[in-house]
């Protein structure tokens, strides 16, 4: 089966879209493979197989290999005797800013191509923290409460202490922390605001219980994976969620009541049957007193989530033979006929 | 100044795009203007200045001309002896599909194509009525009261007749219809459930005030167009839409109050300026017992409202002086560099 991975990217995650990438190489060894990358000037480049290496790309290998241009249909390779066309569907495999934001989906839309991924308007609901709140909302799925901050407002915050302060547009644990007391809270905002102009402020429970649920859609059938309670550390910090990123090896399955996993299971199908047709999504979850609350949507999982997939490549290959089609519009000139026939011409 | 207008697009209002293209044209007369046209299977045409008439697309004569690739800062024509780029700005005039849900926004950001016009996220929020409900909430400004139908929901209205039924997502007024009484109900939701999958009912004001408001900010100041009330037709059919698109005579400043001159140009700053930088909207708003509503955001305005500016080409070119920078990102490779090092190689 044919696949492009797609991944690198402008963003503050491209190391870790690499990282993503060479382990799903693995874990998709049954695959007839392409690799296309993204670098930050937005060049695509066709990666042989064996450099799929991160020195590869930290030390500028990349440039050496074959340009691609994105067209109609596929991805087009230049050549002395005309181009090749790479017309497979693609994995979009880009974390973060540019393949999380809905830039990449509407982009491979446009151009016809086939791809497994957030559409554009299922990346923009999800990669705001802000809009996801208000997307839970309207489909009756609880978050923790919130207060917004823009970078020009008055810093007053009414949630209590100890709270958490997140950039509402980045993922990966960039730019969060947690404020134990006012005397903290400056420091915290300068530090989220470095990498946006909205933020967001949440009560932070130190003992909350957290629960993993990823899956995707095909036919309009959820195959779930199963429930995984994170490793608890008091939230991942950046080189902690690279290892992340490069998980492989199967988890154990949280010990949890069947209530509980139905409870999951139900607010992931609120959330993933919408919008989400196309994408294997990982929904991060709270349980609080007995109810779910959903923290965030993870629209492009840290290699795909493979590990708390039974047979990860069946997945792949079940969702592959569901993507959605963008329905096709059919030009009609009737209005500009209509009046040339009136005017004599 | 130089400056290419982008225009078709594959959606429901492709003529609408062309008789707009077509009055811009004459509108900016003084500027050194290109044509780009992207027909419905997503082909970008160079249209010769002298053939900028609607015959030319619904006799398909657009296809003999130069066609053009887009590639990282600009569009690209190829020849015998290399390609030819043009990388001046863009206008994005393609209304509906395709232009005003963020898809071409996000094609011309990912290449570092500068354009006058919504960026994705504005785009995304204000195609969709729904997601203009929950924006307009979040900054404070009001909107009429509604209820969101999906296709499969039981049809329940609670709305009191006569309701308005609306696709969420489509402009120009198609699949909109009043609705005076239950028996007309089913008929109406068929009709917008033809175009989306979504629908909005609103409560139907016969004789409610109506105010458009247009403008654009450059160097976070903005310019306003004067106040119109717009010709009172119960709603806008299409052939009315089209003559709407069309329009390049200067129409009269409404006789309205400064106080509500000044509520109207509240509220459309609250809209703006968080997520429109870059584009000229124009904002269609309700009054009701001295209070302002916020209909309809136009984030491509037909042939962009400049009937409704004292001097449209400087107004142009002043927003052309100040369009947004994509925040550039500069990649690293620290940890793949740290984890090399410990592997020492």
């Amino acid at each position: 089966m044919k696949l492009a991975i797609l991944f690198g990217g402008a963003s503050f995650e491209h190391e870790i879209s690499i990282v993503s990438a060479i382990t799903v190489k693995e874990k998709l060894a049954s695959f007839d493979l392409s690799f296309i990358f993204c670098d930050q000037d937005h060049t695509f480049y066709l990666i042989e197989p064996s450099k799929m290496k991160a020195v590869t790309f930290s030390r500028g290998e990349h440039r050496k290999m074959q340009k691609l241009s994105v067209t109609n249909g596929g991805f087009e390779q230049k050549g002395l005797f005309g181009a090749k066309k790479h017309d497979m569907p693609v994995l979009n495999l880009i974390h973060g800013g540019d393949g999380e934001d809905g830039t990449i989906a509407a982009m491979l839309d446009f151009f016809k191509i086939p791809f497994i991924g957030p559409r554009k308007e299922a990346s923009m609901l999800s990669f705001d923290k802000y809009y996801t709140k208000w997307f839970a909302a309207s489909l009756g799925v609880k978050t923790l409460p919130y207060e917004v901050l823009h970078k020009d407002d008055k810093r007053v915050v009414t949630t209590a202490y100890p709270l958490i302060v997140k950039p509402s547009r980045l993922g990966s644990s960039i730019g969060v922390s947690i404020v134990r007391e006012a005397s903290e809270l400056d420091y915290a905002l300068d530090v989220a605001f470095e990498f946006d102009e909205v933020v967001l402020i949440e009560p932070f429970i130190a003992s909350v219980k957290e629960y993993n649920l990823a899956g995707f859609a095909a036919r309009g059938e959820i195959t779930y994976s199963i429930v995984e309670e994170p490793q608890k550390a008091e939230f991942l910090d950046f080189e902690k969620k690279y290892l992340d990123f490069s998980r492989s090896g199967k988890v154990a399955e949280a010990e949890v009541h069947d209530n509980l996993v139905a409870q999951l299971r139900e607010a992931f199908a609120k959330i993933y049957l919408p919008l989400f047709e196309g994408a294997l999504i990982r929904c991060d979850f709270f349980e609080i007193e007995g109810e779910v609350y959903l923290n965030e949507i993870n629209p492009i999982p840290g290699s795909m989530a493979n590990y708390l997939f039974e047979d990860f490549q069946a997945s792949i290959q079940k969702l592959l033979g569901s993507l959605p089609d963008k329905r096709a519009i059919s030009v009609k000139y009737d209005y500009i006929h209509s009046i040339s026939q009136a005017k004599g011409k």
